[in-house]
């Protein structure tokens, strides 16, 4: 650039300046591989991310079937390995078939846009993820938001709309809070009003319902020909990638017309045999999805009855109202520094502008490691993080 | 689903029938580990995605750090690893700063939304690839398609903007046909009028300019301050991911508010090292680049004497026009059924609604490999693929 040419990107000085005044300024913190922190930030909820039948699985992935898949799915980047994970996830959530994606994100942007479009509205919840509702932006549809968890809300928008065709989206565990979408009564919307269903179930997969079978067939839907589930193949399952679960109807309907889908590289073998072996430990030891629920539970209970406000968790969410962003920061700071490791999640990446700690249970966490993150939580705290609730 | 419940999906089935009618059905066909066929398919430009280097890399990295990345990048998401690969990517390119995302679809369409918005043109070539087409959509951007190729109709769509902040998008070597944008034109044409330029390099990466250091770096643009870089670890690198290279400021302003970086989990260990390790075989055997370029050359060369209509290839990319949908298809399942593997694209997969035969070359291919590949290419060519000339 010479110093006649106009600097096109001064305008991200400015931005800069405004999120750094409103202490929303983000910075990346690369950890060790051997990092000692205790962690209750991450979405590995069963503990299998560095479990060494997972981790083996992958590694062999690797090395038989290449580092990558070579191609987008359509061309060359279908192996029988994606098969047969999409074959054994179907089975485990009860739906007919399933899609791999190259991520959650794209899973959702890919489920969206296909079933949608301009003839469509699209009811959300006030809480979805920022991948749903992305997905909606991206499939010109019409979108309406109605309240979160409010199921009366959905069923008049639906009775009111203009649009022939409709589609109720929304996350089966709010990914921030970890609260619970009320399935069956938006299922029963739907039905009276000619909708379909389409849920998240990224947080419910592994963690609800019996055997961890996921947050749908928690509800009774499994299966179901109106409903699609979207998942991810990194949280419980402790690997990369994402997936479409549905009728085969909907499935091929993706294939020919996803752009997600059709446009983006295969996943990588590794992680697509990292998730299957993960998936495999998870049928093969049903109980892991309860002790996630439980540790959270617990974890729950004690940080409420030291005093903070905290989330009522169904799943293995915890959060914990900070009273303000820079607070969040520094709080979350000091647990790290105290060798504990949890989740500080501030505008824009809230529904309702609140900060909080969210800290998630894991399927493995020993009631030592509890005692420890709860007194390192409680000692480091904001006094205000006590005195809001 | 009960007999009286409406049947939201019927919709799919007549979009079914009409793509099964116009050839437009697609199938995935998994393939086998030890899938003997000749691959001029895949976007493994230089051969890496099963050389031992990265796979041996891609399984240490799973076992050293997890099969999966836990959390998204801010939280728990981003490892050493990462940073490395984003150091040695960004060195490599001759960028200031680069940014890893777990794929190139969603690193384009995290350039594109944070870097533009309601109050930016974004000036498009018609080739462009559909993350790139998405990523515009998702911007609110206003978006105006400046022909293929031509930096005249870009220079004059950005005069007449009536938006004070513009971008230029292109791809370095447009996906279907293999041909280089002008770069250096585009780049004159971005300075003239105030504008910054995006380039996606995911075809230029590994094959283009001395040591496949990319499209960028080969048109003089590296490093540039108004130049925004795109690309993929998915082809030359062959593993998966996407990364944005810019400035530091660009990159920065990224990881604070680019939605699919922020709210998408980390790229999987295994995948940030089987990339790292390409890269280092790359930066340690520069010649690869040359030579995968100069298989293409060879291959586009044979196939244009048998008499084909044939792209003239630039970068790693062959096509060779086929009279329809349905005998592209035909032809590739041929060429397979014989060995070789071919990619087939027809609508909504190519810019101009010309199906054909896309041949990629690798720089490991052996000059009996492409006699076999011309020899099955042209025995199995429909009557009509070499009269269309």
């Amino acid at each position: 650039m010479t110093s006649t040419t106009p600097d096109v990107f001064a305008w991200l000085d400015t931005r800069s300046q405004a999120r750094s005044r409103a202490g929303l300024t983000r910075s990346l913190r690369p950890r060790a591989a051997d990092a000692a922190a205790l962690d209750l930030a991450s979405n590995d909820y069963l503990g299998l991310t560095r479990d060494p039948r997972v981790t083996e699985a992958a590694a062999a992935a690797a090395r038989r079937w290449g580092a990558g898949a070579t191609g987008s799915r359509l061309v060359t980047g279908s192996t029988e390995l994606h098969a047969e994970l999409e074959h054994e996830l179907a089975e485990h959530c009860g739906a007919e078939a399933a899609l791999v994606f190259s991520s959650g994100f794209l899973a959702n942007l890919g489920a969206l846009t296909a079933l949608s479009g301009p003839g469509t509205l699209i009811v959300t919840d006030a809480h979805n993820h920022a991948s749903l509702i992305d997905g909606c932006r991206l499939s010109r549809a019409e979108a309406a938001e109605a309240g979160h968890r409010d199921p009366a809300a959905v069923a008049r928008l639906l009775a009111e709309r203009v649009k022939k065709r409709a589609l109720v989206v929304t996350d089966s565990v709010f990914s921030v809070d970890g609260d619970l979408a009320p399935l069956p009564e938006l299922a029963d919307a739907c039905r009276a009003h000619g909708a379909a269903l389409i849920v998240d179930d990224a947080h419910g997969l592994g963690v609800l319902g019996e055997g961890g079978q996921g947050g749908v067939h928690a509800a009774g839907l499994a299966g179901a020909a109106d409903v699609v589930v979207t998942t991810t193949l990194s949280k419980s399952l402790g690997s990369q990638g994402g997936a479409v679960l549905g009728s085969r109807r909907v499935i091929a309907h993706l294939v020919d017309t996803a752009r997600g889908f059709i446009f983006d590289t295969g996943l990588a073998p590794a992680c697509v045999g990292g998730a299957l072996a993960a998936l495999r430990v998870l049928r093969a030891e049903p109980e892991l999805a309860g002790r996630a629920r439980g540790v959270a539970r617990e974890l729950a209970g004690r940080l409420g009855a030291a005093g903070f406000a905290v989330s009522s968790p169904s799943a293995a969410v915890v959060s914990v109202r900070a009273p303000s962003p820079a607070e969040a920061v520094e709080w979350a700071g000091r647990c790290r520094a105290d060798g504990v490791a949890v989740g500080c999640f501030r505008p824009p990446s809230v529904p309702d502008q609140v900060s909080r700690l969210r800290l998630t249970a894991r399927a493995d966490l020993a009631a030592a490691d509890l005692g420890r993150a709860v007194e390192v939580i409680t000692r480091n705290a904001p006094a205000a993080a006590r005195r809001e609730r």
